[in-house]
């Protein structure tokens, strides 16, 4: 399998983990989004919607939208739970997260860790959107489990964990998030990252 | 199964439609989110993200995220592809569509017809990505085959029909848009609906 991703995004490092995890082999191709790297018709054949990751499977064929990827990669195996509630619950927190966390939290770090925009000028929007989506996971983690859908890490964490680790890039400090920060290094340990 | 959800919002149709073409009872109760009513305690208690969907199923356990809620209610049917790479496919478009589609076709549909905006007025970034989802769409159709996926309605078709059928109530017109059209009027024959 190759991955074309930037390496500073969240979203490809979510495949390469999973890949990594599962003993998957696979090659990565660096694409720089901020020079255009997604928008060359090379690119834009694999995937229209010109966005990183894209996966070119080992059949050779073409596969978007990290959460979409890593849940085929993993389908069978134990990050995804047996018990169809359970699953049902991480695929809750997976689309929460493209729709709720990660336009707040990884739009904030991009602009100040990437445009070089300040936490103070962001969008007042924008970092209250931030903030609720880190007292949604500390919230969500108050079950007293160890990972959001259980016992076991399960794609809920990797798709979670890949910009809540990095929201201090835009300002965030998650002192406020005890079991925020416990979890991230539970999931970082369990994936072998970090 | 009791559907939390507000009769005017695409993301809780899906999910009516959804119990309704596989025959699983269900019982609607209107939640009017103009009026706070998905921020109450008794709400919040079901979706701590106050956010409908949320269905409590016939064992009482709550779910949200209507893509995460329709995944669950239709595993095993034939809405979901048997093939691995289909249904991969299917969860591409689903997570594009709560990535890029829904947050520029529903937010321009909602501020126009909902909070009194003109189409003219809308921000011209909201309306150059709302064209774009539509333009994704047409370009996705271009495979020659009835649905998104193939040549039978998927969950694919459910998530990214229930807006897209609405676009002109935002300003988009579809005239433009044949295969969307044409495909907006064979899932809405395929779902009973429209």
């Amino acid at each position: 399998m190759r991955i074309y991703g930037d390496s500073r995004s969240g979203n490809c490092l979510k495949v390469q983990w999973t890949a990594d995890f599962l003993g998957l082999p696979s090659e990565w191709i660096e694409v720089d989004i901020m020079s255009g790297g997604s928008r060359t018709p090379e690119f834009l054949a694999m995937n229209p919607a010109g966005q990183v990751p894209t996966v070119v499977l080992t059949d050779g064929r073409p596969l978007a939208q990290s959460n979409a990827i890593i849940l085929h990669l993993a389908e069978g195996s134990a990050l995804i739970p047996e018990d169809a509630y359970d699953r049902a619950k991480m695929l809750e927190w997976m689309f929460w997260e493209q729709y709720s966390h990660e336009p707040a939290v990884a739009v904030a770090r991009f602009r100040v860790a990437y445009l070089g925009e300040t936490h103070e000028g962001l969008d007042p929007k924008l970092k209250e959107r931030t903030w609720a989506a880190l007292q949604r996971l500390e919230d969500g983690l108050a079950h007293g489990r160890p990972f959001l859908v259980g016992d076991t890490v399960s794609l809920a964490d990797v798709a979670l964990v890949a910009y809540t680790r990095l929201s201090h890039e835009g300002g965030f400090e998650r002192t406020g998030y005890p079991r925020v920060q416990a979890w991230i290094g539970r999931v970082e340990q369990a994936l072998g990252i970090g």
